[in-house]
């Protein structure tokens, strides 16, 4: 790709453009709001009571966390990158901003094939497309660095409909639990990306750059991102879960394997220092694998205790993953993963999704009480629990095919020479696709003007 | 106003503690809690269900959204500067805090005249005197750089005042809808700050001063600011509406014009750099001009289809006067707006209220069902939809005018030689105000110890 | 402690492995889901409706505000100094994490002494556990920069049991009111910090090290700690009081508490420097002691000109704190207290801790109405407000009694050579626990790689 244009003069804008007049005319045809949007469900003469007991006041609050980690706890955490901030939180917020409106077609149109009529909106399509986008922005931490905004909104086209199938099947036709999607949105959105930067691999990305590391602000930057993922990750596993004391559990379970976790990482962060210094990358991500790993079982009767085990395995792999295996996969697989999503959403999903496998075996009257049902709707006498446990082992093994071979084909997509991708020379500079100015040292000191980069 | 002292030691202890006395008093006197902060409505006789019924809980969550946005929102937006950072945020924080507790006073006052009794404080007062506060916090987004904390004081309390009859006018004389404040808000703040900055026009701004721009970190910092406003935009629309779908609505509405008004600004701003290259002022400002044009009508019947064409033309409108009309301003009308808020807050507050009259044509029964009355409590068979519409448009009129000629009175009154305003070339500086030390880039590497810059 | 090892290797894994295997174990043994989580009330039986009283839904956001101030607010408050950042929000993060988990068992154990049976947790447990974590935060400012993390870790360990038993005394046997925690909260843990750092006096700290102070970045990344303190300091009073209208009064009055609060730390900022310029440790800190002041009286009926009275008070008193008293303990007392905890924490702790005892005494039908047992449940004829007042004076000298004595005793233990404590030289250096790549100067001009910094 050396030597090809990076100009995004016309690239951007007409990808931009299309795409957003494409949803526009989509969204005038097919959708609708839902009816406690529209006020269809004729309240206005009914009591006021009615109007507090619209959906959005037991969801928006959830939905903001969610939000929130979509576009700054996301956005921030790539910036560690020292002169890739401008396109690590700016990409992020564009990637994001079109995901979401994509996604909400796509999973209101299946949705559709269930229900029949038009898709329609409100909080709830609120938060299940940022889910979605949040899969898409998992993927983009793979490849972070190395491709064009036009590659990534490309990507993002596909991957929103490969992650809306596949969570179709999970969820309708396999009637797995994933409310905090272990599978559907981490194991998804890092196999998937991890597919894409192997056929994406560029051979020379470490000889001439050596911009892919932090500098001492740049992972300042990003620990706003990872706490505010750490804090809202309660609210994210919760978001969407049946009301009452399910969403209460869901948090609460997260909570804990959340703490949990974040002792483990610096624990092991330490150990495997030879000096027994920290690092900030594993607490940067590390520590944020608990949430991951309880993103299926969270909802379910695991107990502080159960979450708290969880966790603490969560953030150990996570930080094992950052020493050996990403090295590991680099070198020998040719998977260079930028932000090592691997060791964050690809290991502690699994791990999430064989957790809510096995504590899906214990769904008995005896731990769910009358709460069985609400948890496990499809549970009876004719299909026991250990048949859910079943068809969740199922719903991990065809969430890894589906993101294997879909990144692998989008990534012969992304490889096309006509996104101008930058060179091997160019990744992980903001320069490229940003007008950047660069404080000049010396003028900080003696007030002469800034200096422009360019290159 | 060269040569002349800028030591705030004894005027901002003077205004700030002379203000406080009399808000303090005229709080002792006039200010009382509402009922349901009192308790007063006796509900302590009645069934804790009662409790849970509070205005507290279906308001609060969006309060502190806004308040983010006030502080957090506005305060990083601004830190884009390179040597502005403590006064951006600082300044800002202490202009919030005062603005608020007059806007109680002030709302207060006028609402009391159709009520009578005394000043009632509560949960949707809190969110009213933010809304007064965002306002001002738009006009100091104009002069921003060039002038003295006392006299972004002085200005505060007369534009909370004028902000106040303006909103009273439109809202209660004219009966307009504008729940998100396109005109109230938007309009107002940003040609009450244009004139302001107007008056204030300084000719050898640009020869004597280049640190009228960002450097790298700052906006990544400014992006905190941009984001958390995006984020929580939907809040801010639909704090103050009425409870149930049509709060529901407001959000969701909202949220689309956001999203597409994303795509829009990253278009145009790659499309309008003949390198192609995407400019960090844009993306901080434009992609958030969604949700000052779905001020009026969010809460309208206005489909995430109509919302999210508003939020796309507002995107390219907002990129284009940065591109355009910014640099016309400044060197034809003399006006210099430092943050560039006529095109995230004029221009598109006033598309915002054309679209808000233009939607209130379609306030009929066929739209809204038995909702009409709950958007648009004034339309009857005598006052139909049409009228409506008028009012919307006559209160655009009333706002501008309001704006324009209280920010030019204001604006002379501002340029009194009192308040310790800069020099030409302390603009943009906060070493004028702050105690500043600034990394010496040698001692970073050396570890010697900082050295203090003073002027 | 100079020469010694501050290697971590072995010494932190261990700690944390350690301690959070014991909190695995004692969660499994004492721990249970409270019945609003486990659904044990038997809902499912009942109407959908009762899913929607779920105490989560009206603690939950609270929560999750207070969740921010913990993490992001006093995490990033203390990131000011200038090579410390890491160490800042990192540590802070592992303390909090470590804590929170700890706090939830002592806490449930002194609970249960009343109830019997076993700990019951959900979001009242969440609330108070952050609670408490935020107390042992307050301490670690105390002694910031100075201490290893395995220090850090065995302090929060004593001090959360502490906090813990003083809670419980004045809480359940002095029947104190403290709902933002004044005394148990601020008071305890800056006095008992303040005693710590007495006892870990190092003489050749200023001589050898200048670090302890900050740069301009960072004084920007610490504003973002106090906007948001400053934000949900309504939030954290009223997160565990009784919901309706004694929550929304509680948060109210903290809004006006340190709105005024603020005014005055600006007025006193730049009246006490001598060329009226405005500090940032006094705006990053001073503004917030307006919620510290009322941390006892918010939910009483103090009124907004009450409030607003004490927070400029509050204000006042912690700018002339940071001008005259930090100085005076350092030289004379040889307390070295980094981030100025006794300002922001102890006497306003002190004198919010006075403010409730003195609003107590009007604790009569005539101001409160029939909500006057909701918020006063031990005043009757037998016992009057007086006597709850006296409950309250009691309880400050308790609290301090307990911190003073316990923060001696944990010093000493604190002293011991085995934890890894830095130099002096190595104070307020991020290098000596964590790995960093400090960016080059010249490098960010010419592209050249990242240098290592070693110490």
């Amino acid at each position: 790709m050396a030597g090809a244009s990076t100009s995004m003069r016309l690239r951007l804008p007409i990808a931009c453009i299309a795409l957003e007049v494409i949803l526009i005319i989509l969204f005038g045809v097919a959708v609708e709001y839902d009816h406690d949007v529209s006020g269809e469900a004729g309240h206005k003469t009914n009591t006021t009571h009615h109007d507090y007991e619209n959906e959005f006041y037991y969801r928006y609050p959830s939905f903001q966390d969610v939000h929130v980690m979509i576009f700054i706890g996301f956005g921030f955490l790539m910036t560690f990158l020292q002169r890739y901030g401008f396109s690590s939180v700016g990409f992020n917020f564009l990637i994001a901003a079109f995901s979401l409106q994509l996604a909400t077609l796509v999973q209101g149109f299946l949705h559709t094939i269930m229900t029949g009529g038009k898709i329609h909106v409100g909080v709830e399509s609120m938060i299940n497309a940022d889910f979605c986008t949040g899969s898409v922005l998992i993927s983009f931490g793979a490849v972070l660095g190395k491709t064009s905004p036009v590659q990534m909104l490309t990507m993002a086209v596909f991957e929103v409909i490969l992650f809306s199938v596949n969570e179709f099947i999970l969820l309708s036709l396999l009637n797995a639990k994933d409310a905090g999607g272990s599978m559907t949105i981490h194991t998804f959105g890092a196999y998937f990306g991890l597919m894409v930067t192997r056929v994406l691999y560029r051979p020379n990305l470490d000889k001439s750059n050596k911009k892919n590391s932090s500098v001492y602000h740049s992972d300042i930057f990003a620990m706003i991102g990872t706490l505010y993922l750490w804090m809202f990750w309660p609210s994210f596993n919760s978001a969407i879960t049946l009301h009452g004391d399910i969403q209460h559990r869901t948090a609460l379970n997260t909570y804990y394997s959340l703490a949990a976790c974040t002792l483990s990482t610096y624990a092991f962060s330490a150990l495997l220092n030879h000096e027994g210094k920290l690092d900030m990358v594993h607490i940067q991500n590390a520590a944020l694998a608990g949430g991951v790993a309880l993103g299926t079982a969270a909802e379910m009767m695991i107990t502080p205790f159960g979450s708290m085990i969880v966790g603490f395995l969560a953030g150990a792999i996570s930080v094992l993953g950052y020493r050996f295996i990403t090295p590991f996969l680099e070198s020998k697989l040719k998977i260079q993963d930028t932000c090592g999503v691997h060791n964050l959403h690809g290991m502690p999903g699994i791990l999430g999704a064989i957790v809510g496998a096995i504590t899906s075996l214990a769904a008995t009257k005896e731990h769910y009480g009358n709460g069985l049902t609400a948890v496990f709707p499809k549970i009876t006498s004719d299909f026991p629990a250990s048949a859910q446990a079943g068809m969740q082992a199922i719903s991990l093994v065809v969430t890894l095919g589906i993101a294997l071979i879909g990144g692998i084909i989008v990534g012969f997509i992304l490889k096309l020479p006509i996104y101008g991708a930058p060179s091997d020379s160019q990744c992980f500079e903001d320069g490229v696709y940003w007008e950047v100015y660069l404080p000049n040292a010396y003028c900080i000191e003696l007030g002469c003007n800034n200096v422009s980069i360019t290159m």
